[in-house]
């Protein structure tokens, strides 16, 4: 299954991490690594170093990576770059098969040091046989073995210990970050997460490749900045996303950005253009955010593919409405029409057209019991492949919000995995404190409920004609 | 100063509501625009209708409205569309000079009845010289005077008593209500907001004439679906333009959007490229969202115009960097690499390269305080026009994220006013519950030391430009 022999990576029975400090008054990056691995269970060994010796959390500080009375299986390094040297040595004397690089100040910088340091580490730890991770990187998330990279500060959720479908490749180690927390808030788990920095050794292609044959990933996320993999990669991409959806989010496209990616990750960046015709012919999804990482990754595990791309937008409010028509256009779907027989059946269960719309966009205003009823006879329509719901917050004004929104929820609920067709909610139009908290809270009803849930009809739209256009690639390649 | 001698229309001493239950149990929007008279403090006169009579808090349900035994300056009709004409008869008789019609039922539905009615309605009203708002709208808000169509409800927020500098016209009125929380959210207030439905005697282009003289409207915004003022709208905009700010949300731009604009306000949209150029020509500053107007009107409120489109961009994350640099560009935008000399100066107050990037996005990860030297340093770069500072809130993962937010943002809070260059603050990627909650703790305190804040570099950018684009049109015409 796995040809590169990477899985070992995810599963070292001890770490050495470098760095960590003694001093208690101290917070160093080494003790917030180790803090992470136990905070997430990892159960092996977990092994701090320093030069300066000492203990910290009633674990000894051994001085080197060589004084540790056990085998060593994976390092983590947190310490100064002009060390690694040193430290790559001791691991090749120790047997160490892979090595962390969270230490920055390599290829990404514009002194040439920083690209000999690089080369130099590189080339002792391949004579070793140690594969590197980096440098410039926050290394592996992997909830079933407790690695992790994130702690729990007070204000601050550390990676949750649920593991999930995601694999996740990212050149950023913020992203890699933000993309699980989003990604949980959302209700969207990991297999495996990557923040690879530099890619000295090991790169995107390799962990493409390895998340292509992993039986724990069944949908694949990237951030890149720019290929270390070169042509390798258009192959190894193609045979991925035959095989599973890869979603790619690829920054630095323009000049800017391509030189701020150089300086963050040493990256060799391309033109948008180039890279959009690329993704397509090779069958991934592009994306131009984490947040559309997610909104994408939803689908796959929320929603069944529509048939076609012909939309009822259901929901409350004139304006948002006459939006929501615009922004699902704009994304690449459509809004037939309601036949005659269907608007003369909501008129008939509406009792009046006054304040209401039928014609699709369907403006339900303040009629949530009706809501239940309305979207089935929609989804019973033969011109409609799928249903976008849609709920404004901050739009009430004479009438009580939460008399509409709260029903219109339960309702929401009531109707799932009954309806003949797929079906994403838009929760929308929130600014004040109590519409974002009551926002919140449906929003967890719904996401536990099993709904594809998102803030805005166009990123909605957005995504769910990404979907569609993935769906078709996939029936005819 | 008001050509249309609309000013009136805000300072009624008296208020008469038709459709106003005397039955406490039931709750009726005409209870709703009574509430909101009393929650946000008018002072004058308010009688309540029905031809039920009866009482409600306390005050006598007049069965018409020439049965109150006082002048009536302006009524609210909360009432079926089909007794509006007997209402209208009744104002008449009172010699009441203006009605806003919650009431909806007329040219926005399929009936022709609706059509009917609605061209009856205004043949009365125009006979007795009685100026309509709507039908099917919201009607007036005006701090000042107590106007208002928003209650206090537990999870909901009233409108503010507080008023501001931004005229706001909207036809749709959920749209109004979440404009103003938005806005109000972001500290900006309102003069007056017009929300004015089908606009079958006064619309659009009436209200832009109005707010063009009016002296306490510096900025106005306009949403709209379709145009009922015709040509004058094109003449009132440009001499609108001329004086102040005019920022507009057209939508309904696509064929789905125009449908849905009709059933909603009966408005004849028209293609988005038309209106683009239009927009253009008249001078004023296109949006596409609620929140983009609040974006724009934050810009002319709180920062200074700059001279030009090079940006600096300070902030914490090299992947978001990297984002941010594309976002600009693709904003339109420009990113000047920062002089050698600019370059070393930061080299040497952060003393390693490594784990920043000083090209521009410069990336300050972990060091906030070095951010006031930074700003001030970058400011009075003769190749900088502005700066946008940008802080990530769900991106820390092994280092506390509080202790690089709390410090940063002080350092913006002491940075104020000190800066040759105006900037503008980015609050972005919070996902989790607790980042939430600190991002919204972090814009109040930066909200009430004067920036102009926004969630996504994106939006920043895209406000920015369209703020510089309007000073440019503004010089040379």
């Amino acid at each position: 299954m796995d040809e590169l022999g990477l899985d070992y990576l995810f599963h070292p029975r001890s770490i050495a991490i470098a760095g960590v400090s003694g001093d208690s008054t101290k917070f160093s990056p080494g003790q917030g690594f180790m803090q992470s691995l136990i905070d997430t269970g990892f159960e092996g060994k977990i092994y701090p170093v320093n030069p300066k010796g000492g203990e910290v959390s009633g674990s000894k500080i051994y001085p080197s990576v060589r004084d540790i009375p056990d085998r060593v299986d994976y390092v983590i390094s947190a310490i100064p770059a002009p060390y690694t040297p040193q430290l790559v040595a001791d691991c090749a004397a120790k047997g160490v098969r892979a090595i962390h690089f969270f230490t920055s100040g390599f290829s990404e910088i514009e002194d040439e040091e920083g690209q000999q340091l690089e080369s130099e580490v590189l080339r002792v730890a391949r004579q070793s046989g140690i594969r590197i991770i980096g440098p410039n990187c926050m290394g592996l998330y992997c909830p079933k073995t407790g690695l992790s990279f994130a702690v729990n500060f007070p204000e601050q959720s550390g990676f949750p210990k649920q593991n999930g479908p995601v694999g996740l490749i990212a050149q950023s180690g913020g992203n890699s970050i933000y993309c699980i927390r989003e990604a949980t808030t959302r209700g969207i788990y990991f297999s495996k997460v990557i923040s690879y920095g530099n890619a000295s050794d090991l790169n995107e292609t390799d962990f493409l490749e390895y998340f292509t044959c992993d039986p724990e990933t069944q949908i694949i996320a990237l951030y890149i900045e720019g290929l270390k993999g070169g042509s390798r990669f258009a192959t190894v991409l193609r045979r991925a996303a035959k095989v599973k959806p890869v979603i790619i989010f690829k920054a630095g496209t323009t000049e800017s950005g391509t030189r701020a990616a150089a300086s963050h990750t040493s990256a060799i960046a391309g033109s948008n253009i180039i890279w959009e015709s690329f993704l397509k012919q090779a069958g991934a999804i592009q994306v131009h955010s984490v947040e559309e990482i997610v909104d994408i990754a939803l689908l796959f595990l929320r929603m069944s593919p529509p048939k076609g791309r012909n939309t009822a937008i259901i929901g409350s409010g004139g304006g948002a409405s006459v939006q929501s028509a615009d922004d699902c256009l704009n994304a690449g779907l459509t809004l037939p029409v309601l036949p005659a027989q269907i608007r003369r059946k909501l008129k008939e269960i509406y009792g009046t057209e006054a304040g209401h719309i039928f014609g699709n966009p369907v403006d339900t205003l303040a009629r949530p019991e009706m809501l239940l009823n309305t979207s089935r006879i929609i989804a019973d329509c033969d011109q409609i492949d799928l249903l976008i719901i849609h709920v404004a917050f901050d739009t009430w004004g004479v009438i009580d919000g939460k008399d509409v929104i709260k029903p219109s929820i339960e309702s929401l609920i009531n109707l799932n995995n009954t309806l003949s067709k797929p079906m994403a909610v838009v929760l929308h139009s929130y600014a004040t404190d109590e519409a974002k908290r009551l926002a919140s809270e449906v929003h967890v009803r719904l996401r536990e409920a099993g709904f594809p849930v998102y803030p805005s009809i166009s990123r909605a739209a957005s995504a769910i004609n990404k979907f569609i256009q993935y769906q078709q690639w996939h029936q005819q390649s």
